[in-house]
């Protein structure tokens, strides 16, 4: 087992990558445990491989489990479903010192911490994470959100959890194009921060998609480690948090006009079209543009949607505009080199720059 | 003018006691405003009387102002009426830092509270209580709450205020129900803190019933206080905070059964059942708890349920199981002396006794 720390604002916690380890949450909670019950929430499909090894973990340590179950994937972050879920714990008489333990995807996990931090004003919450994405980027949080009909993303709280808990052998049950949207994130996180780990990840990009097990948790530790890194360092030196907007905002403006991208697929295309942006004006080669377009295909990620030559300036356009972020960045994250990523103000005719 | 400074958990904010002052709101949000746009959201009712001087106070410091408004009372605090309220906020553009200010009672500043809270994960919260009882109550506070079909104030945040604005003037405008409900909680926090206070309340009662300017201005004033004070010495010395049960778990069982009564008339009813049970473990004389009564009843406020004597046994059962409440309290709280409350566990049989 390894174990991150981590340090935001008045509460620090651990994220402990434990493969295999499931069955440990239970007795780990159990030593700090204010209360005999835990509160399960998941979805059908993830219980049906991984609810069983979570359950007896509890249930030997002595907590009551209850599961609840929710639609998987984005269709859950809503406030009916928050709704529903309060109804249940009610009916359960949940009380304060209960943990509400989110085992499930980075939707599920934000349900969970919305839920987590309204319910009674506070339940201890406990993030499994069941997807390679959620494992190196919800594990890693202070906040949540939900969608709204007026827009994805703008109802949340600031909340941290109690723990986390990283099993990435409970991604070996998961189809390939969930492995792919994830090493999107690994991918992206090395590409801003850490070239050595690149260049590791160029290495691996075979094992990790065959999901050789050393490679897959050493990859989940390095991408974990460098978030928290981030997010650490940005409580004093404002704006390190903001390069992991890097290829995010073509990236959410893609997956608004396809919905049927996945997370990684839109980052793959925004992150490559931001590193083009950063070639035009010079400060990475053509080399390095290529070293990360190469990485993603192999990866198995497309670098630019289908109607690219012909929506592009659409697509830019909408950028230029796209006011609806939950975070405002006026300013855009390029590439200085592989492994450093810089904000900068962006004058929007770059934005249109040819060479991009 | 007066202030109260409020240190709660890592934050800390000021109340400000402004009889005839909703004017001066604006000007004083303007010197730290972050937005030249303001939000106040209120009720038809309170807008009525109030909206304009607060509206000509922000526009005059320069604030583009935006009036939502929600249903008064009780009913507004719903996840429903919360999710109308994100919608108009994204309608408007609402960002970041646009102040979210709650003109109107204790319920809409919960739900303002509430609605700051979660959208975009927080608006700055400004509380210009309209009710006397919200004035001396939810002004002084860090958290908030919503009604949900399950359950009363299931859901809530922990959340702080950016300003409090106090005018007791405004409570000239309010039915003297309102003002009788308010004086409950007055009472209240003098009786189990201050004697002195509690004594000042009885010799001012009449001019506080006829909102004589200055008794009412001081005795919110000094009620504030108190409040701070014991919620911020309850954050090194824990258990100070629920001094502020007096009474209430008696109360919350009359107003399930009687929804008719105000806050005020339970909380009365409350105190004095509590009052009652002190002199019958011998910890106040009989003249303490008749100065009680005497001065409740001065206020006009009831001092027990019309049906007590038929259906003292099954209220009393019903606090006995009472695990409804969101914050659980095992203990009781009685009085040693007027002015000096403390918490106790309290035998079951102790309830149900004849000198009660």
């Amino acid at each position: 087992m390894s174990t991150v720390q981590v340090l935001l604002r008045d509460r620090s916690y651990a994220i402990r990558i434990v493969p295999g380890g499931l069955g440990e949450l239970g007795p780990a909670l159990q030593k700090e445990a204010t209360s005999d019950r835990a509160v399960v929430i998941t979805s059908a499909r993830v219980a049906r491989h991984h609810f069983e090894a979570l359950d007896q973990g509890l249930r030997e340590a002595g907590f009551d489990v209850e599961k609840l179950e929710v639609s998987d994937g984005q269709r859950c972050k809503t406030l009916r479903t928050a709704g529903r879920v309060y109804d249940q714990l009610a009916h359960l008489e949940i009380g304060r010192g209960t943990p509400l333990i989110a085992l499930g995807g980075g939707a599920l996990c934000d349900l969970a911490g919305f839920v987590a931090s309204t319910y009674l004003r506070g339940l201890p919450l406990v993030l499994a994470p069941s997807t390679l994405r959620a494992q190196v980027d919800a594990s890693v949080g202070d906040r949540n959100s939900l969608h709204h009909r007026s827009g994805n993303n703008r109802i949340g709280t600031f909340y941290h959890p109690h723990l986390a808990w990283v099993d990435p052998q409970i991604l070996e049950t998961l189809p390939q194009e969930h492995m792919r949207s994830g090493l999107a994130e690994i991918v992206k996180v090395a590409v801003i921060w850490d070239e050595e780990f690149f260049a590791w990840i160029e290495d691996k990009v075979a094992g990790l998609l065959a999901m050789a097990r050393d490679a897959v948790r050493e990859a989940v530790t390095r991408a974990i480690q460098i978030r928290v890194e981030l997010i650490g360092l940005d409580e004093r030196r404002v704006g390190l948090r903001a390069l992991l907007q890097f290829g995010e905002r073509l990236a959410s403006v893609l997956r608004r006009e396809h919905p049927a991208l996945t997370p990684g697929e839109a980052s793959a295309m925004g992150m490559l079209f931001a590193a083009r942006l950063s070639r035009a004006r010079g400060w990475i080669d053509d080399a390095a543009c290529q070293r990360l377009e190469t990485l993603l295909r192999k990866v198995g990620l497309p670098t630019a949607p289908p109607d690219w030559s012909e929506q592009r300036e659409a697509y830019l356009r909408a950028v230029a505009d796209d006011k609806k972020e939950i975070q405002p960045l006026p300013e855009w994250v390029l590439l200085r080199a592989l492994g450093r990523a810089e904000r900068v103000e962006l004058p929007v005719q770059e934005l249109f720059s040819e060479d991009a």
